[in-house]
């Protein structure tokens, strides 16, 4: 945290690739982002846990699987992850993700349910109400698709990949992937594209429930069961409107067992078909921000999947690959605060009026000084209020002047848009008072000049009038990314 | 975050060297010792700022001069500070440290003594009042009194570093190493010595201001200009009775230009004399520690210093370095966070009651179902109230069990000290009615069985409730370190 006087710096640091120094109003924001998650984590009984930056490789690789090329090895080159920085979109080499997991037995589909209930209140919180959709699959009705269809099983992992990509390409290039790339009979293909390419809500269950092929599959019909316990109980938890059971999702991590979750929002639309396709980006970098330690924004990694905000899934099978014998089985999301950051920065840019009201300090009370001639400053007057204030838990701040001028004052209160001022005058303190103004109050009203109250209740006059003022702006004031509109 | 039933992992996996996992109550002390330090920080006009957690390496060896040996090459063999662990002390090499800094140009000491009073609100904040010892010197006092005891030029800075020493070292040994190891002549070391040895407070100032040497010299003139209208104002902000002008503080970093601070409490206590001479330690330590990935508790590099729990100064040439000819003054302070949370529990440790009122997550209801022969277990009920608790943003929780029995229901609420039960049966849910119940109320209260209140105001019913249990306990229950008589 710093104190200082400026949004922008007059010069800068040069920082390491895929990281930001992060500050001013893109530092409130997130902060908000991490507050709104907290909050919700709390409400569902959430403790909190907390680990190292960095992990011994053996526990990163046994984790990991095929995507082990995005850690990186400190004995190497740099640190964290390890692909293409795009910063713009918060793909980041230092990222933030916050994740909710409930490990342990309980009865089927029960924590499963609440992790999409948690889902839906932090978006919601985050003011994203009808702009999220949570695309919901399972892992063992992928697993009955792929063995109905006729896969051979040492080409499960690289055809599921495959349809992992039905995302961002359409079916015919997933399918032209698995037949050319990837050695799969066309006719294999097509079974399978008549499966993948579905996606619904409670009736897409009812077919695929009554699929004459499905129904012989023990897989499919466990996964089946399960995706009709979760529906009910989203509905019981007024959430079912919110999912998407999309038959294309497999994730990339091969660990999951169960249901698999991916949240998506306007913003973190996947790219186009031509996107996907560009070959190495090489050529379009720009040399300058290259040379700035920055990459181009627009560059992305086609093999690692972008757009969603959220991912997760069931992992039965993850703890006892470091426990040994003891099995563990959890369900868990992780949100991706760097891509929320940057969906919600883009909607701010296009509502000035949100975005202005972003302070990046929480100052209620700018406490000034004025006088005429032979006028002294009254620093130790002011000290001693900003005592007074600090004290009672009042967030104040004055000039680091001795004599300062009172446009000064009101121009530093004004550029932190601090709402109110204490404004302090010889004559007024002899007689024992001060003045309280409300700042931007419109013409002609009638505190517009502010109101001269009793000094020794002026802890209690300034805590009323900022609880006021909170309260006439809604939660325009106390923040909360709704009431920001965005 | 995550959602566990049990505080103790029944199996642990290695953590890198000078690093932990963060979980259960020491996750929870540590973040309301991060909650106390934005509080404050924030009541000052803070805005955050957030920095990647390495650096490029011209960055860090441009600011750390004499101790860049602590700054680990990331081609090398780690992360994060070179030095020795030593966890149970707080001393990690993955660690956080709280800054507040003000840059830019203000009127003499004003930041300064910000800086002090903002100090003095952390410590009292976490309840360490009385406990805490602020040491202040200046930089421009300490090159005064080298000058006039005629220390070479070219010996400041071995001679400063020798001077740092005396927080855990005697005069004696002290002056054996300007002399012997640093070639000092000894008239000069016993001059240094009648000036370091002192500390007190105002008073003190009248006597080196009256001193006849140090009064010939410019530096020492203007530092003491400095400490006394630092005290003037540290005596406006109620605060000068918590600082101890210090003579001795000089701090490693030779950064400083000003003043300095350095904050010590109790259980912060310097090394022995015998514990900082030992040489190095390897044969004191425990095997079994040592592949566990952890180090002997009591190592230490008695080149580093150990036993503030918050340092800073006045920084003024530093952001030059970096901005090329644009001088920025600068002031700040670190919190030494992990530093603080291992005083925290050392204290909890001897205060069992406090230690309980831990709790490791914040739920406030639980919501129970009862019933006889044939009872189904209410899941969809149970549900359907958690939503509308949720909603209402009251933070609440059921068994995961589509038939629970009550027993275990009400274990699982007391084993994480929720305050309350919502308890349906069958034949009051057809009444439109259900139970509330605080738990552990004393037996013969008048309420000790619960309450039946209207379902449909469920929301009010328990709101109200939480809020007069919170106001009964205090902040026993809503948090707040001093609340937890540490």
């Amino acid at each position: 945290m710093g104190k200082e006087k400026s949004d922008k710096p007059a010069f800068q640091l040069k920082v390491p690739k895929g990281t930001k120094d992060w500050e001013g109003k893109d530092m409130v924001i997130r902060d908000k982002i991490f507050a709104q998650i907290t909050e919700v984590f709390k409400r569902h009984g959430a403790v909190t846990i907390d680990t190292p930056v960095f992990e011994l490789k053996e526990i990163l690789s046994g984790k990991y699987g095929e995507d082990s090329k995005l850690i990186y090895d400190l004995a190497d080159q740099g640190v964290y992850r390890r692909d293409q920085p795009a910063m713009a979109k918060g793909r980041m080499r230092e990222f933030y993700q916050c994740d909710f997991d409930i490990a342990g037995t309980y009865d089927p589909m029960l924590p499963d349910a609440e992790i999409i209930r948690i889902t839906c209140e932090i978006f919601e919180s985050l003011g994203w109400q009808g702009r999220y959709t949570i695309k919901i699959n399972h892992r063992k009705i992928l697993d009955g698709i792929f063995s109905v269809c006729g896969v051979p099983q040492d080409k499960l992992r690289t055809i599921s990949s495959a349809v992992d990509k039905l995302d961002k390409s359409p079916w015919t290039d997933v399918r032209k992937e698995m037949t050319e790339e990837k050695g799969l009979d066309p006719e294999v293909a097509d079974r399978i594209g008549e499966y993948v390419t579905k996606k619904g809500g409670r009736e897409l269950l009812e077919v695929l429930t009554k699929d004459a092929k499905l129904s012989t599959n023990e897989s499919a019909k466990a996964g089946l069961a399960d995706m009709d316990l979760l529906f009910t109980y989203l509905s019981s938890f007024d959430v079912l409107d919110r999912v998407s059971f999309d038959m294309s999702l497999a994730r990339g991590l091969d660990y999951y067992t169960g249901v698999i979750y991916e949240v998506i929002t306007e913003g973190s639309a996947p790219q186009t078909a031509t996107d996907s396709q560009t070959k190495p980006k090489k050529e379009t970098k720009k040399p300058a921000a290259a040379a700035n330690g920055e990459e181009d924004d627009r560059s992305n990694d086609p093999s690692v999947g972008v757009g969603s905000v959220a991912a997760g899934g069931r992992y039965d099978n993850l703890v006892s690959m470091f426990s040994g014998k003891q099995q563990i089985p959890c369900v868990g999301i992780s949100f991706g605060v760097d891509r929320i950051f940057s969906i919600t920065k883009q909607r701010l840019a296009s509502s000035p009026a949100a975005s202005a009201a972003i302070r990046t300090n929480e100052v209620d009370v700018y406490i000034m000084a004025f006088g005429g001639k032979g006028f002294d400053g009254l620093l130790p007057q002011r000290m001693a209020l900003a005592k007074r204030l600090w004290d009672a838990g009042i967030k104040a701040e004055f000039s680091w002047k001795v004599k300062p001028k009172l446009p000064q004052q009101f121009k530093a209160a004004e550029a932190n848009g601090v709402p109110f001022a204490v404004i302090l005058g010889e004559d007024e303190l002899k007689a024992g008072k001060c003045k309280v103004k409300e700042m931007g109050l419109p013409e002609g009203h009638a505190e517009k000049e502010g109101v001269m109250v009793e000094l020794e209740n002026l802890e209690q006059e300034v805590r009323t009038r900022i609880e006021k003022a909170n309260a006439r702006a809604g939660d325009a004031l106390a923040g909360g990314m709704a009431g920001l509109g965005v």
